[in-house]
């Protein structure tokens, strides 16, 4: 057609599991939705479940412009320009601040050509710039690059490998599972105990995200035998988590009845803020525990088992504790620390913390999000990867089951 | 007052637990509400838990017509006309039609006086005309009003008196409840199994009003177990319920696999057609049993244990099974019959069939609603009494955990 | 493979937009979690948005009863058996029930062969059974066949022919649009104007389905205007709805304040039994409106502007009028008459409806859900097509905003 | 009864609209639950809607703590001990630390008897102490206490004056309205809106706390209207909010198309972190709409306006962006002094910074709730006053009915 002939165009190239994933189609529709034209000019289907499929194709679009923003739109599910050159690096002249076309990163593996050599960039995760260090490049978030950092900008010589949905996998049906509060939970809680005990086997780490409904639930007492049981390496929470679960430790004739009940008494209020003060004054959580104030719970679990916990602060906080980060910016940095080499992360009725893990995650780390509310799962699960399993319960009753599938020696 | 003593008024009376019911605030916000005053003549206020208070009130309202409605409005609040007069009783002029002015019921304790005594009306529920036949009165629906019936019409020789809170009650914290999924449900379970046990001690009925989610939640297995242990003597349901359950237990591998995977099978829909098909062709669900096409399920449960069940149509309806009852008038009687002696009602997960129960029921008779949806467990909740109990929870796990605490011997 | 080759396997094709669709992915999908394998045998790409895509493959299966099955559930996902062979006809040997073996019936558009000639087949809707006559074949319900009717079965000579998404529709983007309360409803509003205005000029009908919602929302006094510009050619609702209307429009002083203050008002549930009563007594809605006693409200417009209604009965009915269809099966056939030729349906705030009417519709039907629950929103779009555009938001200001874009002269 | 007259006693008493705002019930409901009885001595009823209850009761326990707690727990229900003495008043001995036995505030008006006087604390909100300076009194939180400040303790000498509610407002009957997405919402829209219009008028402050839905519901363009009609006076946001508004600002032709079109754009999350890069680089909002950089949207509208925002940082935040601020505890400061005058509240679609906020106002500032989802605004409304109104339905159009109720000369 002429008129596409004379329009501007790039060939792109794409190669994996591209069905399965339904790569291909969101490819296809990103073209159409923003205005371009396609050209298929290969394509081999993988013939059985096993085999790679592969794409050629010819975009056009309307203007240069468009086009550049279309190739860009196309990165993120796997295409590149079939013509290959180094990535185009410039320095940053403003701390904090990145070159206007900067390439933002996605959650996905991915790859930057230097010196005619395809590089892995490491410390994936979205919304960072891809920093360049000699042969070696890292994710590198706008507010911590440096004058003189050599970020990656424009469209050349990045690669994105999408995550695959994986059909050989046993939970591969599991994981495209439909969010729904119509589900069998039991056989879902069954799966998550598998994950849980073949994450501990292969030696990686498990890390909990966690909300105050889980003391609310009844959940608490579960949790701790998850924590001693082995379960939990990394606990990532807020203030709120802490101080429930303090409250009820400490305040345990009075909320032992409240929990017994399942009745808000008045004057609860109260013991909320007796339980800050009772820490204030410990000066801490791990304080509380070594003299004798904290003697269960989950927190005095945690601290007694030796299991990591990062509190993040937030403005609806009461106190905080001095265990609870007040600066978002170091919470931030201290959550992604501890998920830097997370084997799974299970994200427990906390849409603000679960969100915020969520964000410092590489796409090929299984989140498992549970929430009595669908709406709670249904948006972690849209920030997350094809690995995110999302499960609409009551979190008191999961964490039941949980524990019940998993006792202390299948952690090591 | 000048202005108010001008108005027309009424003298009103009540006597009851009017503070803990809430009741007086109640009376008082309904004559501001309605544009009328109020002047207390006489308020003795129960000095214990165990005291009743009794009102009398003068109510002033512009005019005469409203203060007929303010009085209407108050009646079912308890509040009757102090001065005693016998009920305007007039006779039916067209079947299925009451008189304009006829009383309307409400579910609470309802008496009129008829030849200067007072009878306390049968069969009370809302929504209803009172008949009166000698020195009897009941509740009749409009539409099985028959010419010649005297109805009871306007405020006079009225009393109506609300279920009481009872603070005295074990309970009586626990249906004060609020209703939220941030409670821990464990303790909910617990008292629900006492109440069942109770109830089955005193030699009443427990009625469940289940929805097809009871089967898609994995709930099935552990309601068969309430049945066969003799906590179930009837069941209300749906045609959905039916046939989502025989699809289960017919074909028990496929679907099988479904419940096992928690996933929806592609052809599942088709099964759900067949399951049908079978039934129709065996005549209906107990020819089924008999015939041992349907070895088990809910369903086939239900018959072994002579638990009777009714199934209620409704427009969304696939087939239906020949058990179903189309006509929903006819299917409103049915319930209604069932639900005559009702001890205790739960209902799980349905909406459409728990209103059509609640509408049907006296407001002393308790009421359990589960559902994971709270909005659901707020709309039963709104229509019920001051007994009704919401719980925000996975009805799978829910009666998992409730089978757990109920054994055979219990029931009897 | 030699394990493969000595399995029983089938060799089946499709044609189309197989990846717009996600067909492909999807039938890929269902061969290997049913534990089959496949094998690409040719598959040509189109290479534009245009063309369609071809595919023919060989499935696999561990046994012949698995591969029926599996070819079976890849069916609806546009496969058909490569042989060419006529589709089995067996005779119904009792009323309401079919042959074990029928084909279950998708709402797509399908395709039987008998003769040697593929047919179409008519009145497609989900769930029914496909009655050869002649050279003409047609969907009919279960309880519908007869002795002696002619019935396909299994799965020779049966054609399902998927919709596929239209890129080149200008409402594609909008169609796939997820569900989501995070969404400007205003550009859906538009959307949806437009497509009403279309199918009027199109000369096609506007079925409305609507829940009593509509009245306690205040959208009731702007669906009147849609109905009095035009835009209704249909409404099917239920018994509530008209009482509602009917309440509103009676009690015009009281229940105006009611709207007015937005307020429950005490002995509101009185008026709702006496407009039961006003339009028992009159005969009906059409009576009243005839005999000026109903003068206002969406019932009202409907009768003067000649659009026809059906109500369905429900189990939680109070009265019912006399305009309520009791018997759900006479019910559903009324339904299924009024949606026979619908051009496009509206389904505003009613499960129970909306999944009536949906299960009806063949998938080629637009169909528009708007519900503030966006579990409503989610279960209607399930049932639905690729055609189905949920919108989470308020039902009033939903009506609001939708009658403020349509004028008389639009519906010509 | 021995038993009751040999347990340690109180007497308590209250006086104020008791009836009215549910309080006597909730008092009797207090003792019961915490196992205490009640003998009322003495119980004067207001005789007509203005006047007050006043109540004088003997309050048992088992044992003096419990009797102790109990009290307490009466105290925010408006009980004082019947005996008048001074308040308890210790020293702080630890900053950031109260002494064991403070009082711990509520959100309703408090006085402390010192020296034989009554005086009205200042600054009240909940979850403080009370330091005593003088003859003065006034919250503050735990973690602003310093060593040797004077901190009231225990139950003498504190009185709470709960709020009424006062029928004889002309929005009583609004401000009572139940959660519930099935009402009218153009009536409440109106009277929010003459809500507004009279906090201005009487000189006092409005302030929103907005999340981010704001923009993606469409909404931007109607709250923009509001602030150059005068009736923002501050926006009280989170990181969030400013990005969106920046984005949709910034990159308005592609992101006019996205909202335009009600559709995610591939590579919009890329817009985001361009967004951010920009206002960066720019040093900030401000810097931004200054230097010409940013000259559309919210916060460009708020920066011409003169209207001051605060933007809280959270562990989710990306960026953040140099106006955010980062430390939480500052963040609450700058939240609360803003809140410190407020005339009326209006939290649109944020749970997070809506609790935040409602933890620092008093009980007698009407908050507005808006959120699609009524689980939030229930739970926002369950940490409010009397004082709150809760709307369920969809921001964008609530935005746009309100904007178009208002012009600019009601303002003033």
């Amino acid at each position: 057609m002429v008129h596409i002939s004379s329009s501007p165009f790039a060939v792109v190239a794409a190669e994996g599991h591209l069905i399965d994933s339904q790569l291909l189609t969101a490819i296809f529709d990103t073209v159409i939705n923003r205005g371009g034209a396609f050209e298929v000019q290969q394509f081999d289907i993988g013939r059985t479940n096993d085999e790679f499929s592969k794409l050629t194709m010819k975009v056009t679009a309307p203007d240069a412009a468009s086009l550049s923003a279309l190739v860009e739109a196309l990165l993120p599910l796997g295409c590149h320009v079939a013509a290959e050159h180094d990535a185009l690096v410039r320095g940053v002249d403003r701390d904090g601040c990145a070159p206007d076309d900067f390439h933002s990163t996605t959650n996905q593996r991915t790859q930057v050509r230097i010196g005619g050599r395809w590089i892995a960039v490491d410390r994936q995760r979205m919304d960072a710039a891809i920093v360049v260090d000699g042969d070696r490049a890292a994710c590198r978030k706008l507010r911590d690059l440096r004058r003189g950092d050599r970020v990656v900008c424009g469209l050349d010589g990045v690669r994105v490998t999408p995550e695959f949905r994986d059909r050989a996998r046993a939970d591969f049906a599991f994981m495209s599972n439909d969010v729904s509060s119509e589900r069998r939970v039991e056989v879902s809680v069954a799966r998550i105990a598998a994950m849980l005990r073949e994450t501990k086997r292969a030696g990686k780490r498990v890390v909990f995200v966690a909300g105050p409904v889980v003391v609310h639930t009844g959940g608490a007492a579960y949790f701790s035998r998850l924590v001693r049981a082995g379960f939990v390496d990394v606990l990532l929470a807020g203030n709120a988590l802490a101080v429930h679960d303090v409250e009820q430790a400490l305040f345990g004739t009075s909320l032992g009845v409240d929990l017994e009940a399942g009745l808000p008494v008045s004057g609860g209020h109260n013991h909320h803020m007796r339980a800050i003060n009772v820490i204030c004054r410990a000066g801490g959580i791990e304080p509380a525990v070594r003299d004798g104030i904290l003697t269960r719970g989950v927190m005095h679990d945690c601290v007694r088992a030796g299991v990591r916990f990062v509190l993040a602060g937030s403005v609806r906080d009461d106190g905080p504790i001095p265990d609870t980060i007040t600066d978002i910016v170091e919470a931030q940095d201290r959550y992604a620390a501890e998920l830097a080499d997370a084997g799974i992360v299970i994200v427990l009725s906390t849409m603000l913390h679960g969100i915020g893990a969520g964000n410092m995650l590489p796409a090929w780390i299984p989140v498992i999000c549970v929430d009595i509310n669908p709406a709670v799962v249904t948006k972690l699960a849209d920030r997350g990867s094809a690995q995110t399993i999302g499960l609409v319960t009551d979190v008191g009753l999961f964490l039941h089951q949980l524990a019940s599938h998993l006792t202390p020696g299948d952690s090591r």
